[in-house]
């Protein structure tokens, strides 16, 4: 079998040190892995396959010989780098929203449109991960019937912010419980026992970057260039797996009975679905692994061609790292 | 001025505690103070007006003399004591959900159907907390153009489920530092970083009865019975102050202009809403007082004829305690 020399861009990072684990997990064909990282990170090591690996800093002549960079880095790093990563003859599979939305990039969900992968151009592009999320689970309903719009609001885990988010919230909820002050550093206020109703800058229309991710991705992915999605993102004080309340217009109604086939029956997602007995997605439940949990089915009350949905997903992992690594998997397959 | 003899039904929990705090701030003419409870809280005070005031057990006799009973209790405790609060003809304005569809009995929120109370027949019902906090930012905007339905996904603090929230919450949220265990007792599950999709217990068409309470008391409060809500509301791990993520659609477009213009006029609200300044409402600056504070007002981008909003309020003081206590004014007004 053939094995692949894989670098990771921000091998230290909350993403980077998350693709470092489902590349060991998932028996990923590596014959050598590179870490790579800005000077900040000089002298650091990262673990893998039980072997500390030093890591290099980021620089031309790294990349060559490489075949597979897994891009964990912000989108200055990923614009500045991925010229060199073209010359090395790599491709490039960038978690960055830097060329999501480029039309000569894919933009992949694995369970999605594995597709689209073919006739890249060297880069493919990692969704954003309350995207992949969210369309892991839809795109199976889909499949039922075509999907008109999604309104969505969202309850995201403060790892979402990077390593920092979570040093935060725990750091500030044990500075509260002494009676000491916190001051915020990640986050723009503080978010133990809060909610703060923004991520990402102001965009348009009064949305900001991060809510019209979902939109402008969403048509991209399910390739329905008029699908029409209106999201809320919230930042909630949870460690990590971000939640999402959906609600689907469809063309046709689809009910609850389908739905819950679908879904019991789509590639990467778990049905957690009975009120009854108290079953449902929770972020404490689906952290550390890679299926998307879908539960709360129900009919809209005020739509009979809506129906609502609660989905969870660890964003780091299905979000962000796993669904890196399985491009990978399909692009070596 | 006339003074009034006021009980509080349930005066030792969450609610009935800030009804003291409420009655007190807005200086209503109490003459005397009753507070009544189970015998569990046997041998309890309360603090009024710098006071500290027997709790009385709950009895016939402890009624007669009674103008106002503020009930702070459970359903059954309500329907329990009702006969007994009417025969010593004092006027019962309850916060349990007993008598909230009863026809016979006036459901208010003080800014939006103020005119309700008259011709009740000795009870009056204050809505559920959500509903209180969503209806006081959506009447001002059903004034502009009539709303057709809303969709509503909540993110309700701790202190909803009573005093015994917020003790488990803390204990849990320091048990976790000390890599302790803290089982859950007040919720179905662990609430410390996590968010549960479920508050009541099913109810119809796969919602939950808080889901639904929003549906019903908001056709009531409104007098719209052809208005639907489809609501999904979760607990976040958040000490006080529910939060909500609104959709309203309506008949007519509404701009954004006219809908802060509305808000910014509309009793009982508070128009935080600039997103570029990372201004609008969070729980943390919510709690302990009684406006409900609007923001992130925006065009749907799948519905022109459609507004999103955040609406944060403390949902014991006007979700409960101050609402209640605005009832009694309008009354003895």
């Amino acid at each position: 079998m053939k094995s692949y020399r894989v670098a990771i861009l921000g091998a230290t990072g909350a993403v980077g040190q998350e693709m470092l684990r489902v590349l060991e997990q998932r028996n990923f064909p590596v014959e050598t892995l590179l870490p790579l990282a800005s000077s900040r990170s000089a002298g650091a090591a990262v673990t893998f396959r039980g072997q500390q690996i030093p890591v290099v800093e980021t620089c031309e002549s790294a990349f060559a010989g490489v075949d597979i960079v897994l891009g964990a880095a912000e989108n200055a790093v990923a614009l500045a780098w991925a010229p060199a990563i073209a010359r090395a003859g790599a491709v490039f599979i960038d978690n960055s929203s830097a060329f999501r939305m480029d039309p000569q990039v894919p933009l992949v969900v694995a369970e999605v449109n594995p597709e689209d992968i073919q006739g890249h151009k060297g880069i493919i592009s990692n969704p954003n991960c309350t995207t992949i999320i969210t369309l892991t689970a839809v795109h199976a309903l889909n499949a039922i019937s075509p999907i008109r719009n999604m309104v969505v609001s969202s309850y995201q885990a403060v790892s979402g912010a990077g390593a920092g988010g979570p040093v935060e919230l725990l750091a500030q909820t044990e500075a509260l419980s002494k009676g000491q002050d916190y001051p915020p550093k990640v986050f723009s206020y503080p978010i133990a026992y809060n909610v703060i109703p923004q991520i990402g800058s102001e965009q348009e229309y009064g949305y900001t970057s991060e809510e019209m991710k979902l939109h402008y991705e969403g048509r991209k992915i399910l390739h329905r260039p008029d699908l029409a999605v209106s999201c809320t993102c919230v930042r909630v004080p949870v460690l990590r797996s971000h939640s999402v309340s959906v609600r689907l217009g469809f063309d046709h109604p689809v009910s609850v009975a389908q739905a819950r086939a679908a879904i019991e029956n789509a590639p990467g997602c778990k049905l957690v679905d009975d009120l009854q007995a108290q079953q449902y997605p929770m972020p404490l439940d689906t952290s550390g692994q890679d299926l998307v949990y879908v539960g709360r089915i129900r009919q809209d009350i005020v739509d009979g061609c809506c129906l609502n949905l609660w989905c969870c997903g660890d964003q780091l992992r299905k979000g962000a790292a796993t669904n890196a690594v399985q491009i990978a998997e399909l692009l070596v397959g």
